[in-house]
């Protein structure tokens, strides 16, 4: 277990485990009841030896000629990774996309609860959108400190992504997800994530324009 | 040059292609002039070796001490992968997650262009946004057909998303971004991504659960 009880996860192996993750969510949402090495191996361009041997140190060995059961692959990965619990969330900027990920269901499946959102409109404070009241901007640091909240979601425009990540980080907000379309960067030790929608559409792009396998 | 010029690029390497255009676009934005196999390799989870490999097959070589030049970099994974044109895509359902896409810069910064949007609702149909026109649903065929757009983003709810896709495909689409928070499946050659937006939020996650490095 040398691997997980480091003090540090080496990056790699972060980025390895949520693609495990993924790969095994998306086999369990279409009924499979075992997966192999083999197929996550090639699905995440690595070699096959490198996920049996993760795997191994997560306690989990394949059936032979089956693969690995689904089910257990699945818990040992969302336990080690702590996603076996409710993290709870704040949402910044309730326009489109915010709105959007206020109804999103599939936060709530995986473990995520956006607690409150904010926005600077006093059209929109005091409303609720999926079920989450709307708060003005100004109350973001009492609520995220009295809630001890550590997560945070950026959907304003990028004019004010910057501007926001700062407030976050005052407040006590430890990790970032930034969906404005402008990458985010602040100090260590805040962990930010920017996402870019764009990346499927250039999947999709790159597998219409060639014969991929 | 034999892993570029077979007919089938393996899944494996798309994977990888993919990746190593996003960190490199990552490196890019951050003002990096150059950019390691050791560090993509981190990054990935796999090893700067086959990063190397891959790059060489590229035609791309590092400078001693330095690593491999962004720009370059970038031009020739663009090129390979056939991103270095204007893809057109057509979007149905303008809702709050179909609209903020609609708004969102970043597509036609990454080379591609929504030319029309589609929804069931009267009240949409005939209106702009971010300047694009929203046509009703019925006249998706017609319009995919008679433009040859290839490309298809699904913002429906859940419950309708499965229909949508088999509207896309009889129009003719090939590949399809689904937002819908329910995995579609098609049957090949339709090109199906699924976006599964709490995936940022999981990493964030797990990378406040630990310590990682």
């Amino acid at each position: 277990m040398k691997f997980f009880t480091m003090k540090r996860i080496p990056k790699a192996a972060v980025a390895r485990l949520l693609n495990y993750l993924r790969f095994t969510e998306e086999a369990e949402r279409e009924g499979e009841e075992f997966i192999t090495a083999q197929d996550i191996g090639e699905k995440m361009g690595i070699n096959p030896h490198l996920v049996r041997r993760d795997f191994a140190y997560l306690g989990q060995f394949g059936e032979r000629g089956k693969g690995y059961r689904v089910k257990n692959l699945k818990d040992s990965l969302r336990k080690i990774m702590k996603l076996d619990r409710i993290w709870e969330a704040v949402l910044v900027g309730v326009g489109n996309l915010g709105s959007a990920l206020l109804r999103y269901p599939g936060f709530l499946e995986r473990g995520f609860r956006i607690r409150y959102a904010f926005d600077i409109s006093p059209a929109k404070v005091g409303k609720k959108i999926g079920g989450v009241e709307i708060l003005p901007l100004k109350e973001l640091d009492r609520v995220v400190q009295r809630e001890g909240i550590k997560i945070g979601i950026i959907t304003v425009p990028k004019e004010s992504a910057g501007e926001i990540g700062e407030k976050l980080c005052k407040a006590g907000i430890q990790g970032i997800v930034n969906f404005a379309p402008l990458p985010l960067r602040l100090p260590p030790p805040i962990k930010v994530i920017n996402v870019d929608l764009s990346l499927n559409l250039e999947t999709v792009a790159f597998y219409l324009s060639q014969n991929v396998g």
